[in-house]
């Protein structure tokens, strides 16, 4: 028996014992000990308040009214016509009247100022499974994406973890309300050179998260002018570009590839996602838009192995295609957004708060960094442990997004109720003057 | 405008430029031909039959009198009740009702003989992704999985492409049967040693894709000796274990395991799908079941990248949950099944073709080898392209399933009704009875 005992263990994999997953990064933790004393207005109102989870529920009811108007869109009914030809259909090109439903959701999101074309669209499991995809194609293992930050913490995941590509940060910093300039890209790209490495595209969210602002249209065009100059690619993921408080307010790296007649474009490839915009995670769906050709072939190949379920696929066809339903929900979510901001600005302002000014998104990057002991990440963690436990909020530490200046956090404001907002604001509030106080 | 014109065109990765993603075999250009000139009983009698595809579609009236009995299961009605929740749902455990129900299902099919924890199961789009998924937990890049041949030709796709390790083929001919047998186990261990490549594990499909059969009691036991004495992993997919002719001839790995009170189950792992047994391949339900809590946790992580809609695990909760819908379901597929099966050997038998004796799944291993020029790889793609052109059936040639020995073929029968097999057959008998004459 002791031979049995002593019998090596079998071995996995680097990338299963790495931690490149990146969740013991406080972001997750944040989310655990939420989940382990959840608010609840009756049950638990001393508990965590989740504010880390960057989840839309302001529209809800909008999707609930059309499922309820619209049953032939989810359920199959009285001999289910169409169903046995929806479950067979594998095909990663996706089906057709959703690709299409696709585009023009993404062109009325950018008020007709660009064009999609419905054959450049390729599907993939989420967001997450969309960035990791493109990263295979566009990378080698040890090769560099460069990043600005701060930056979404799951990037740490989805562009390294699977492919051994490594993230080189662009910080950005205050001074500037956190834009990326062309020192700081050519910093960084330097910066990747002396660590050998080779830089094969940058990757920038528009709007960003967790800045909860859009790009100017000047610095996107710094931003393309880069990737052509250093022949790299630029992916640009608009996962919250439904969410913009203004349609005016938005330029995609879409239409700025339209103003230049589609010179520069077999480098650009956008990421973008029903998650946030139509408040749908759970349906994981994603999509890839390349102006290359091979990237769009080769991205469908591999969408193989993340292709949305045809059920989901049928159901939101039937959804986006209905324009009535698309240009209210478009109108509504953007109303109800910009309410929630205004109410978390003003609990900020009432409680002395300075925070950047935004426009879209799902949360607010807010400077603490006049509460911290020291100007330090460990500072700055030690205060976000005093909020997570004795305010009962969880926020995001911008350490975890790569922030290069301690202080700063993302706080969401619309996975909850107005009430509960109400609520965090007020414990907030509480929590400044019992400081002032000390 | 020539400085434009010669500026080198923007990278893509290895991975992408490679063509490890095995599109370019006759497996998958047969299904190309057949899309081009589809057979239709009356716009198009004269049309390429797809027999390459290993689809079920013998039982989707059983599913669709679900459907249409429960439309719970599918819609949410009035009021859309529990559709926030569900939609919201992205947790990469998956739904626990889900869990509980695949495990439940991979029990019925297996007679009861196995019990399966839920808290085991992981969820992945597709087999396809979940294999991917464990080899990337299982192998380092440039390190080697056995499998045996003839195998399913994706698996050059979803164990190689973006993973970077290698299949080495352990070689099963028809002396046996096809049988994997320890001495072509240790045959393949030392041509990947003398390759310098690392064995990390070996992967069957039992019941066998392209065989059509399952595997023995004592294969599996030799199957695993091996890979405990080289202290390597061993991966069952078992995607056709539903789709057996009758439950007692099908033995899981699992069944293995239990008469070994669970010692060396932690290098086990078993991949099951609703694809081929409940025939829904669009809806892209794959599991992981692995003894092994490191793969378990790691595999969660990774599920991240592939995770399957809410919305379909919903669906399939309450379907598969529903004890009276899966047992008559089963049952009756199996019996459907059966018939079809009886109905293509006759065929071939009538038509003085050999095959294999089969137990399992939608296919079956068909012997074409007496009508070879020479017996080589080339003359069986030869008679690939007379089948497919003049005879006009797709069916898949071993060699694309990296079968050793010329002149097999696989030869689906559940993706189409019984009277357009019926013409299938009709024109292997003439094609016979024309290749007797001359």
């Amino acid at each position: 028996m002791a031979i049995e005992i002593e019998k090596p263990s079998v071995g996995l994999s680097k990338v299963a014992v790495s931690d490149t997953h990146g969740e013991d990064s406080p972001y997750f933790s944040g989310w655990k000990a939420y989940d382990e004393n959840p608010y609840n207005e009756s049950s638990n109102p001393s508990g965590v308040i989740q504010m880390g989870l960057a989840e839309n529920q302001v529209s809800f009811d909008l999707l609930e009214k059309y499922l309820e108007e619209h049953s032939e869109a989810s359920s199959w009914g009285k001999g289910a016509p169409g169903f046995r030809e929806n479950a067979l259909f594998q095909d990663y090109h996706g089906l057709k009247s959703f690709r299409q439903a696709m585009a023009n959701f993404m062109e009325q999101i950018r008020g007709g100022r660009a064009k999609f074309d419905p054959d450049k669209i390729v599907l993939a499991a989420g967001a997450t499974a969309a960035n990791e995809l493109l990263t295979f194609i566009l990378a080698d293992p040890g090769d560099a994406l460069l990043v600005p930050t701060p930056y979404y913490p799951g990037f740490d995941r989805d562009l390294r973890w699977r492919t051994g590509v490594k993230i080189v940060p662009i910080h950005c910093d205050s001074s500037n309300n956190f834009q990326v300039t062309p020192e700081a890209m050519e910093a960084a790209y330097r910066s990747a050179e002396s660590m050998n490495l080779k830089v094969r595209g940058i990757l920038i969210t528009n709007p960003s998260n967790p800045l909860g602002a859009t790009i100017q249209r000047s610095v996107l065009e710094q931003i393309l002018d880069f990737a052509v100059n250093k022949n790299i690619h630029l992916v640009s993921d608009e996962i919250y570009s439904g969410s913009t408080f203004s349609s005016s307010e938005f330029i995609s790296i879409a239409e700025i590839l339209e103003t230049r007649s589609h010179r520069d474009s077999e480098r650009v490839h956008i990421v973008y996602s029903l998650s946030k915009d139509l408040g749908l995670p759970g349906f994981r769906v994603g999509t890839i838009y390349s102006y290359n050709d091979k990237v769009v072939c080769t991205a469908r190949r591999m969408s193989s192995f993340t292709l949305i379920s045809s059920q989901t696929q049928h159901l939101l066809a039937c959804m986006l295609s209905d324009k009535e339903f698309s240009q209210n929900y478009i109108k509504t979510n953007r109303e109800r957004l910009i309410k929630r901001y205004e109410m978390i600005i003003k609990g900020l302002e009432n409680a002395g708060i300075e925070y950047l000014k935004g426009n879209a998104g799902l949360f607010c990057w807010v400077n603490l960094s006049p509460l911290l002991e020291e100007p330090t990440r460990e500072s700055e963690l030690e205060l976000w442990k005093i909020i997570l436990n004795e305010v009962r909020l969880n926020i995001s530490p911008g350490s975890s997004c790569h922030c290069s200046e301690p202080g700063w956090f993302r706080v969401c404001f619309a996975n909850m109720s107005e009430q509960t907002l109400e609520i965090a604001l007020d414990r907030i509030h509480k929590f400044m003057e019992q400081r002032r106080r000390n």
